[in-house]
């Protein structure tokens, strides 16, 4: 689980900026028809035609968002492709181009910038996107990863936050709380191995959850179902931040209410399991653990028959008129007024 | 010049992540008919027909590419936001949308992201650029400034590096090395407020070196020239590292020699007068000081006449024929090879 940082080192001066860029993106290839044109000129240059455009960025900070002592570094570079082209997905768009800029010390080597590459070169490949552009330079202290991404959808296929509605089913995909666990085991292990650093960790009770942190997956699968069941959601969302926030987020936008309830949010039973094994409550890990990176969604009641029964659907709730306010609803059918507790990247340090 | 931290404070932590993206942003104006949904979403939205769109991305880093005790966070934001614009101009097409990501300790105060965003705002307003979406997170360090540029050109408009051609006319906006002299002479102030903080600097010689250092303009009044006398470029790049490096680059992807002329490198006599006093040789700066962010460009011979006489615009030497080499010919008429020293990023620190 802990990186082995004596492998083979090459320093990053030996090939200086251009060479290291041109070194570390040989493996891109370009295939979507929208790329006019890669790396290797001032701009990017890209032709949507007649589809609009989406476009969203984000930044991940060594200390605040990741921790390289149990974060692999081609694992951080799949998951930070990962972060951006949820954002596309919850647009309803097809994720097409990124452009990567990466701030490293010293204290890196070429083969640990070649593992995040790797990382990245893998989730472009297989979610089908362009590295067009980006930079790599050096940082005083940490790591740091900033990845814009780029799709494009049908201006009559795009989904705001904004258009949720009274009476719409509250849906969301997948199943929540696993990447929050993950994390939980992962900062134990962490511990007991800064005590014992010849213990073996046995971490096969918490694979999924562990994943669910390490090498999450955004949900394109999910539009292209949406697509192929002819369901436009009134509204969507990524979860990033913890269902609790996102609900209040898509409720705030479109003006309206909601009620969640709490035996319908889908939980694996490893989540579960772990929950139960560190005394923590498992709706509460659900509504404000982050990171799950599934899709929050609103659909007409219409299209309950197209999504009834899909494994990859599951609705939690419906959406209310403004004035009945955001409520739980708990297994003992009391209603309490949802809070976002989310995590917070501001908070004192 | 140097910056009084001792202003009014407030914690970051006062307002929340959200709160504080809104906070920030709020002065924001979106004006670009392309923009079709700006900043509140998971993605901005835009829509660019049948325009080519093209997308550019720099990180700029404390203590490696800014030095806060020197730099305005308000000059800073707008710098920031010069350095990609100016990648757009190079491809010779109009920005139209940032995006803005922001990494803070939390030794920033409220006020001084206040400062960093309304050099944002300034520059986005002075260059008719939307800001359409970013994040605001922590750092456990410096300053983190992550800037993504998107513009749209006319298919038959874009410019790239490659279309230099034997007996075209290099040609360069504006004058070289200014903001290589001015960060010396900022070195040098610094140098001397640590021995004596009471000194008052008397910075009136370099006034024009120091605002090309602190707050740089990208060209695209330039790029709004060309079009006006109907001169399309062969090639086009924008001058970060130095002209060397770049006329490098330019022969390299256009596969082409060149002649430069020392005698033809526009300088600022205040650039002239300040080499002498630190006694470095002028050609010296211009060729390898960085960060003037002038464009090169490449012109058919035919279009000679068209910018003839244009106080924008400096012939300063001819495309050869890749066999010819690439050389700086000296006043003396001494052919010497170009070479690249450009500012590296990734040197040893």
């Amino acid at each position: 689980m802990i990186e082995d940082k004596n492998q083979g080192r090459t320093s990053l001066s030996e090939l200086g900026e251009f060479g290291l860029i041109t070194h570390l993106t040989k493996a891109f290839k370009i295939k979507q028809p929208s790329t006019v044109k890669g790396i290797g000129d001032d701009a990017a240059v890209m032709s949507f035609k007649n589809k609009q455009v989406v476009l969203t960025t984000d930044m991940l900070i060594e200390q605040v968002h990741f921790d390289l002592s149990y974060m692999p570094l081609k694992h951080l570079g799949y998951k930070a492709v990962m972060v951006n082209l949820s954002d596309v997905y919850a647009m309803n768009a097809e994720a097409t181009q990124i452009t990567v800029s990466v701030a490293v010390s010293n204290r890196f080597s070429l083969e640990a910038l070649e593992a995040l590459y790797s990382g990245i070169e893998t989730a472009a490949r297989i979610y089908g996107v362009d590295v067009v552009g980006g930079d790599t330079t050096s940082s005083v202290s940490g790591l740091v990863i900033s990845i814009t991404a780029v799709g494009e959808v049908d201006a009559d296929r795009v989904v705001y936050r904004s258009g949720a509605k009274p009476n719409d089913l509250l849906v969301v995909s997948g199943d929540l709380g696993g990447a929050y666990m993950g994390l939980q085991v992962l900062e134990r292990e962490k511990a007991v191995f800064k005590v014992n650093p010849q213990s073996q960790p046995d971490l096969d009770a918490y694979t999924y959850i562990i994943e669910r942190q390490l090498k999450p997956e955004a949900r394109k699968d999910v539009v292209t179902l949406l697509r192929d069941l002819d369901v436009k959601p009134t509204s969507m969302i990524d979860i990033s931040d913890g269902l609790s926030s996102e609900v209040i987020h898509l409720c705030k936008q479109s003006d309206v209410g909601v009620e969640l309830y709490e035996n319908k949010i889908p939980l694996d039973p490893q989540v579960i399991a772990t929950c139960e094994e560190f005394d923590i409550d498992s709706t509460t890990v659900a509504l404000n653990g982050g990171e799950d990176y599934e899709l929050l969604l609103t659909v007409d009641q219409n299209d309950y028959p197209k999504i009834k029964g899909n494994p990859n659907l599951t609705v939690i709730g419906f959406v209310k008129d403004k004035s009945q306010g955001m409520h739980l609803i708990t297994r003992g059918e009391q209603a309490i007024p949802l809070i976002a507790k989310g995590w917070n990247a501001l908070k004192e340090d």
